[in-house]
């Protein structure tokens, strides 16, 4: 229905053999699918069946990707408040890559140490949409909210412990962002994320 | 700093006199000035004081305005799934115009009877970018996610009574729409519903 | 008591021990007997000791059923928003089935791609009674209850992470429905939605 | 759509104006209109446009009637745990009689007294459907679910105080009821329940 | 302290060196000692080490009575609604018989089968003190407190699934029953209701 | 059916009317009538129509008592933690001493100032049974709990604001209490826990 | 007890009487006392019993000081993060000021404006203890945290709307700040922020 | 940055090499470096490369420290309610030892038995600055906080079951504290709250 994107398929909840048969139907009509969040043991028997797939762990994704030297359109940055939310990030930039998008890695630069995050002030104020991932009180989004004026997609991660409950407490710091411009996707909804800064940045191209 | 953007204001929790104060110290440098969640009361003691302001009941907003006739640009649609989600949607739709864009009203369109929906199709295909302001279940941005690829901006509503727990229920529904291209914001937050609209339906735009 | 259904067994929290003499003793009166949320290695042990079970797994049900050949009454359908709800739904799909109902599936019509629920309208229309399972947002019990009049029972799941706390944000959604004629029961209640569908279905018959 | 069923209308958080104006609409083709959640203020607005119809103050419901005389079919009973609960229980009853149902009622037979209700034991079991309309911890649906077979609609109310939580109490004991056949709706949705129940009560009709 | 009475030491996050250390302490003074939340392993452990222990799988209990023979006091029902909440049950009932009162267990007596409560009556309404245990819906604290007028210490259960939420349902439920006499404790705190049945049920004997 | 003891009427969300006629009703067989939860308008009402009632303002109880001089039983104290949890304290307080016991009243004992709690340690030991109120942080019943071996009655109140949810953080301290013999009842709910109290001390009592 | 400080009363919930009272008795031994949440009509009831108090209408604060010249420590810093917190931040200052200290206010200084912030820098950086003041999503906390080293007492306040749930939002965010040094007190408890403050900037004072 | 102080490292949620390779580069320019919430395993993996750590199992801390005889600061006191608390409580105060500070330890003297907590009331008296440990209902905190006049930093631990909430009820209580002076950090934090109390004990100190 939209080509020239991937297509998409939520991988949890879904059994190795449900996968293949998904993704081999989807690939008979597209050069491009994208399974996300999937186990190890799922991608080792998914491999076996598909090997013109790719796993890439970290962010527990599954790629068919036969149009790998596409251009991409610069404009997209994403960043995350910690190191332990790189999986999540990683999930949104690998999406957005794959619909043909460049993207600029800011990890590490949460607000306990704002001189990092003041230090990319220029990378961030070029950007056309900005993707922020932070897990504990989820504070980035409205910093970096503050400093620029392109959209900013806000994703909460659970991250943390106590009193984070799970991602609640990032979900509601993102949601009450008092910064313009910002929007909020699901907990550790890295691929939302990056999905929609893809379609954003796709805007004003020439259709 | 974000030149031909309106200054905002954030009105509830402060005084007429603190509004008013602001609001004289904005309109020195800047031609738009928007104040949102402001009371009736608030409204009069500061339209005594700045009659240049107009006041919007339904919505809520005093807006300051002195070039009110310039171009507008197309693409945003302003759906509703309710009546009683209107002035919500209104506060939405207000503050994207005040930022020279172009707004359809679709209101009224919620998912129990589809019909209504699926009659205004072709407009909601077109647009560049949708606000989907809806409470009680919320399912309204699931609804249009999956029938556009734009990017939607769902507004969850405190309208509903019970277990919609003042909004939580449509503000949960909305975080996880399997849809993609959905992102979130506050509860009844029609502004940054609007504003961040307006500042997607730019991108793409000669800067 | 209730001539002609089964018993039913709670078989969670029990040992195996429990269930099989739990069964032995309503084995002797009824030639239906129903045990429902049966791990594995339960079910192993149960049917080495009442060999005239059988155990379905993807539903984990236990099922002795000494009269298999009963008339089945049309009227049922069992409708999933995604492929992970598909247990939940068997779970009541089948006890309907063994209630001497006959079950239509539609497995996987979610909301996000609406023209695949569009395309079994009619099947939907001439239903007697629909049970909508449905994780994630869950906002297929309110598109399906706009399309039809038949009663609709909503079984939210607790497919999906993040913000759908473990079904949380499906049962919101499904008790806030705008559509009338829906009702809800436990999240993953499967057996509680396809019970109460057979006692809907058989209103009317002669008694 | 659904001929010979009332239209209905959530009266809550519309204007009065928006109220005589919608059903303004609706009289044209229907001779039934139902308005929920109507408080004094606007039914005296409203009745004084629309003097046809009649407004019920305690279940709030405003209530346009042109066939008042229809048969109506028996088979409903409509219970409460205590006094308290009785809007909401009339709400249920009023919208069902809208049906053209003729509904028993049976007030104030809490569990706490089960003297009480087990003296209505014989009339609770010639019901073809039973809404439990019930507060505080809303044991009532268990209870009545537990005495018969038929289906049970649960209504949480929001009667109570302190960990009620405003009707969240009786909501989850509704929902985790181990008698089969019970479903819930929202909290004081007594409309939602009379309805359903009407769809019920109507399966097995001559079509 | 409290003579007559066993010391109690909480098991659960201490480790088996931890437990066999403090039970030696309190053994030199005391002949009877009561640890809870004891898992297989640690029980294991100490065992070896204070071999005149003993451990009761099913309530997890180890217990050390040097006095077992003392006559006891009856006027202790312990009740449960269902089968699975049978070890919180004997939590309860030990640590009470631990305390020389002399328990009546009825097991599975839940308001789904109303006939089973019905046909104890009698040994309800002579009991002097009533534990009443039960998980999903907790319903049956508020039935017995209705039946009897001896205080009901209600022991709501993590038994469930789903929209039990560990326990919440039934803790809510038994704190807004709306029969008199009834107090609750803990999820699954069989050990304080067993212990607090006991400190009544000893009133009233000569001191 | 419990005879000597007061039949009790639950005011809130009654109308005046309705108590009128129900405590009119008990009146005939009773010689003692509670109506708890009874707002000044709704007292003024029914003493116009029942002057022989007796309203107390602080705990809102409108109380017939035609027998006010039999002798009470000593053993019940009432402690508060601070001045505004009083209301709900002498709600227990009144109501226990209509079953004709006689109630110590402590109030203002918190433990942010220990010392005062400590100077009535000897009536705290005394005590047969305690009914301890407390809002904000509820410690009190803990503290209380460890300095007695009698039954404590904990009443969490709504007092305090913010992070005190209306009483949530009261009772969940309270049911956590890690000192033995105490129980929880509603929030705010004086009157379970002096009626409970009333009957804990009549144990023991020739019947 | 703590000699040099002033007496506290916690004003909401009780009665002016009470406040009066309790008010003379401590003004008989202490030359200052602090009646916190106090409303304009109680106020305007103690002033006229004891006009040698004043109010402060924005922190709702009664005051008696009779030695209102005595010497100020410098040390403390109280921001905001906008115009709303300024009663809680009020609340704070004045209670540090009541017990000596000396308090540098600098107001909506919040994360979406972070030069404001940063043009505040070196005061932030000499101060020895900070108290933060925010609502919404509470941001304010850590970043003030990531740039000193001087303890930080955060306090979320109930301003905001909708996801914010009075406070909670911004409780969370500030309880699981990543920088440390950061401690938290109740939603709007800016007298508990201020009174700490002054505990903590008196350490290190010759005794 | 902070000079005299330990390199703070958050080890959840970071792959044994990222730890590895931060602290060798940190390890560079710091004499100490402290690495929180380590698991068994990775320590093990960390130790083999940089054997100049040390772990510390019930902590489960990573300390570098090439200058462990640096003189202690006298002052702060880390009490506990119960045994399960001690692993919090030594994160608190093996983090206060690494910043030159000295240690008293009070554990296992919870409220349920006061008399352990006031033998040591001197100890209490003398701090300078105190750290409250506690799980369950969290009571210790207030009564620690009405004891004495020192700042006191209050850490909420997940240790109980069913309705602590994995710790929510102790976090409640102490924000709720009714005790001056008491501030709190996130559940299960002993982490912060050593530092924090470092971070005060240092105040007075000759800079
Ligand atoms: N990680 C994810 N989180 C949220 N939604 C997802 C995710 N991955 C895929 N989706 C959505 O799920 C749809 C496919 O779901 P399914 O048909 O169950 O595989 C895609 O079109 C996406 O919209
Ligand atoms: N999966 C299920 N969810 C909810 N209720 C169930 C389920 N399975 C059985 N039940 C109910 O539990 C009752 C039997 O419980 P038990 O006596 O514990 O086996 C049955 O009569 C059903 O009403
Ligand atoms: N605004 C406030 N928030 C929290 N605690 C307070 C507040 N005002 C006073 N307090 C505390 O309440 C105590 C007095 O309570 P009371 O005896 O009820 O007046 C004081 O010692 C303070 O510890
Ligand atoms: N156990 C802990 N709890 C909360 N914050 C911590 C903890 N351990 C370290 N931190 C904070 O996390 C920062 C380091 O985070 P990172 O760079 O992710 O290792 C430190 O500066 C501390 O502020
Ligand atoms: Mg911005
Ligand atoms: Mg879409
Ligand atoms: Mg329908
Ligand atoms: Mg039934
Ligand atoms: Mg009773
Ligand atoms: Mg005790
Ligand atoms: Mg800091
Ligand atoms: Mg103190």
């Amino acid at each position: 229905i939209r080509c020239g994107f991937p297509e998409v398929v939520f991988g949890q909840g879904k059994t190795p053999e449900q996968v293949v048969q998904i993704v081999r139907r989807l690939a008979e009509r597209n050069d491009r699918v994208l399974v996300t969040r999937v186990a190890a043991e799922m991608a080792q028997v998914v491999l076996e069946q598909i090997p013109e797939m790719a796993y890439h762990a970290v962010p527990r994704l599954l790629i068919l990707n036969r149009s790998p030297d596409t251009p991409k359109r610069p404009g997209i940055v994403v960043a995350t408040g910690g190191t332990a939310d790189i999986p999540v990030a990683e999930e949104a930039a690998m999406t957005a890559e794959l619909m043909d998008q460049q993207v600029v890695r800011l990890y590490d630069v949460g607000v306990a140490g704002l001189h990092r995050l003041l230090g990319h002030l220029e990378v961030l104020q070029r950007a056309r949409v900005i993707v922020v991932v932070a897990g504990m009180e989820g504070a980035l989004a409205s910093v970096v909210g503050g400093l620029v004026s392109a959209p900013v997609i806000a994703v909460p991660t659970s991250v943390g412990y106590g009193a984070n409950f799970q991602g609640l407490s990032a979900l509601l710091t993102m949601l009450n962002s008092c910064a313009t411009g910002v929007s909020v996707v699901n907990i550790d909804n890295g691929f939302g994320a990056g999905y929609l800064a893809g379609l954003i940045n796709r805007l004003g191209d020439p259709a």
